[in-house]
């Protein structure tokens, strides 16, 4: 590394005497990027890095700040929030009134990993699901496009094969290596990947192909740059689908959580009972409704 | 997700309305934050997070910066970076004057998304693995205690089911939540998972449960702890497992690339074909080995 072969010579440096030749790499998740440029007759590699947040005084920075906001559905908002000039360096989401599942949402909790048999969803997943009644209004708002429709990217009015397809909240739809959708079935009631079967194939090769259709034309991103998959366990019981740039690291991405749609067409051609079957494996954290059903039937020791 | 019982009313928000109650989440990698506070007297949640470089405007945004200097050795010199302010928000690494060599180990390769069905794997992946003539020589010396001999955590000298695990080279053998062991089969010509069949259920299930009680006795680390899985592709051809602490991100740990040993135990036993049957997905990059044999059939339009 520390190939030094020409003398180097103290200077001082300003980002103003650099000039940039090539974007040699780009991380949206670690907010990170390497760039090749010239400082003065010479070759130069930068390594540019967001700084984490310093916590003692993140009260103090906050209140230097003035914010944008960019989208508001029912509870959530998202905001530009800038400290100072007029390009806004960080973004927030902000739930009011937040409730305190949202707050231990949103907490960092201990994780168990859960190998959850077809018995232990039977007696108890789908209990806890049906007993926790999640509101789905929002997501009913977009599908019957109440909010958001100005965003929608792909849409498919069919009741049974169809879908409306959105960016997630993560995305700022301007980096396209960053991009992150979110395809949501019109048909209600099913809850996650445990419920597909055979029936449900049109449905899941129409949001595959509408979906890269559409990607492709808005977007220019192919296929093979897409990460398609489900989550389990997801965080809401109406069945969608993410599709994340394979650049972006996304969160949910671990073997542990995500499910690529390709494998569960797959799955589901080779014997339709297969999730109906499958023992599937996820983490599930202290304090989320699932680790208290779980810990009610004694299965962690 | 979305429980709004109560009305909402809209408003108009500010970080100077909003007081901390407690730090729920702190991603530093990720440069994110999550905050328990109040505004007015509702309780709230605010995700808070840097912003990805946004590349076309990113020259200009650096001509409006400062920097001071952090660290200066040879050619590499670090600095804060402040936009604005008192606070600096970024960080940067610069290389000056920078070789061939820094440029391209600083670069990304570009990334593909490959669906190896059986027949590319016969006629593509296959001969490219046999065509390069890896050496496991390396490999060879561990299970037969040339080298990290004083190193292994298990072992079992079964020539038919046996495995050595040692640490892998990232984890410092201190911090257990960030806890990495292999597990390196005795067994020769088993590639990757691939290869496996209903004959190889033995050694999966010998290398799970005798690997797990290693672990439980020498680190007391639960199963319920452990992300346990192979790498498809893997990075070379003699079978091994990856354990890893569930609170690590490891790199490779994308539904893109690990499979969990638990899963393929699991679809071996419902199909003894599973694995000589499966398209598999992966991604391969620019100048990889299976990029050029991909490329060479004209698999990428």
């Amino acid at each position: 590394d520390g190939d030094s072969s020409s003398a180097v010579v103290p200077f001082s440096f300003a980002f103003s005497d650099f000039k940039l030749v090539k974007v040699l790499r780009e991380d949206a998740r670690g907010k990170l990027v390497t760039l090749h440029g010239t400082v003065g007759d010479k070759d130069a590699v930068v390594v540019l890095e967001r700084k984490a947040f310093d916590i003692p005084v993140l009260e103090e920075c906050l209140q230097q700040t003035t914010v944008k906001e960019t989208l508001q559905n029912d509870v959530y908002s998202t905001f530009d929030v800038y400290s100072s000039g007029s390009i806004a360096h960080m973004k927030a989401t902000l739930i009011h009134p937040a409730t305190e599942k949202h707050i231990s949402k949103y907490s960092d909790r201990e994780p168990f990993i859960v190998r959850e048999t077809p018995e232990l969803y039977r007696s108890v997943v789908l209990p806890s699901i049906q007993e926790n009644k999640f509101s789905f209004q929002w997501v009913y708002n977009i599908l019957e496009k109440k909010t958001e429709s100005e965003r929608i990217v792909a849409e498919d009015p069919d009741p049974e094969v169809g879908f409306v397809m959105v960016p997630d909240m993560k995305w700022n739809r301007e980096n396209v290596e960053s991009l992150y959708l979110i395809a949501i079935v019109h048909r209600r009631g099913i809850r996650s990947i445990r419920d597909l079967r055979q029936e449900h194939l049109p449905l899941l090769e129409n949001i595959l192909n509408k979906g890269l259709a559409a990607i492709e034309e808005k977007f220019s991103v192919k296929a093979d740059k897409l990460r398609i998959y489900f989550h389990y366990q997801p965080s809401y019981y109406h069945l969608h689908v993410h599709f994340t740039h394979v650049k972006f690291e996304a969160p949910g991405t671990d073997a542990l959580r995500a499910h690529l749609l390709e494998d569960v067409i797959d799955n589901i051609k080779m014997n339709s009972e297969f999730y109906n079957l499958k023992t599937l494996s996820y983490i599930v954290r202290e304090h989320d409704a699932l680790y208290y059903a779980f810990q009610d039937k004694k299965y962690f020791v």
